[in-house]
């Protein structure tokens, strides 16, 4: 079932091992992946409206390309994670406490502005 | 425990929830709020050699301020996925099969390349 | 006056002699710096519509801030030029042939499409 | 000559008025248009020590293909420009004169420090 990221993780982990991949993956080669994983989904929305975007998702094709260039950006996040020995649920879970402080919810509420622009 | 997703996939979802931000995620502006956390994180990196990582990483403030990029990261990710309404687990599940087939163990082991450079 | 690339050039390559940054500016590192300014330019459309952009624009701050975040990538790409050793005005033309090529007019009016996906 | 950057600025800009795409090149479609291209460059480096990325460059294979790459992300960036009316090069030159003020030799020389890192 879907709530298992361990076992995500560890398929990610052996991957590597299996292939002797370790020696490549410093932390900087693995973000330069990162940033491309990220350019090749943006391609996939690249000239696309709003409208256009939802119309290809849609789509199987569509799905499966978008899915798999997502894909590619969290296999290398989670990646990065293992090479420098933190726990992404964990700090995640931290980020979005802070993020609670950061936006409260009273003064966030229906507005996109950055937290250092809110009125105090 | 770290391996529940689901509780963190949760947490983000109501957050937005919470302050109404479903109008601002569009599948665009999500992927832009992604770039724009990978160059935040990737400043982190920047003119630092692997090992001047590797010490900054040691470091208690550089462990919890690079966490907290790649959390930021992670979580707009996490929150593409909610908006495209696709499993993240799943489809990186997926990928790991397709990059199973494109990178062979006996092919890749110990080299980089890029799949279209293996020989058949 | 503005055609004047070669001043530009000059002046970004004698600011990193002056504070001896050569040492700093490997092509990888650069990059890096790339993409972190790239993240900053995103930063500033985050949450925009199309109109937002435009009235940003319209604002004396706003045009500033977009034309120093403009700026920073431009520099880092026209140094990453300079560490190459490769003449960036010529390598666009060069690229903008090959785009001639790829994307007869006639086929391409009014179509984003790919050229990999234009009718032959 | 390489100096002529308003030639180049022209080439660009015909390019798109020639097949119509005005219509497809609003700001943020640039953007991730950038974004994608950046995604490109960074795979050329990928996995390539500072070495290899050496060595790459001295093959007329490596050399055509970094320079294409890196093109493209300039003809993004001068599109950018153009639609948003900035003045590449005038902003650049601003820019560098504001990086003058925040990094003033004597403090910066030698140190990769960010400006609000800098003693003061």
């Amino acid at each position: 079932m879907s709530s298992n990221f361990d076992a995500v993780d560890e398929l990610i982990k052996q991957f590597s091992l299996d292939r002797d991949w370790d020696q490549f993956h410093t932390p900087k080669n693995l973000l330069l992946a990162l940033v491309s994983e990220v350019g090749e989904l943006s391609e996939v929305f690249l000239w696309k409206s709003d409208k256009d975007v939802e119309d290809y998702l849609s789509s199987n094709q569509g799905r499966e390309k978008i899915s798999e260039e997502i894909a590619d950006v969290a296999i290398y996040l989670i990646r990065l994670c293992q090479k420098l020995d933190v726990d992404l649920l964990e700090i995640i879970k931290a980020k979005m406490e802070t993020n609670n402080s950061k936006y409260p919810i009273d003064k966030s509420k229906g507005s996109p502005k950055k937290y250092t622009e809110l009125d105090n």
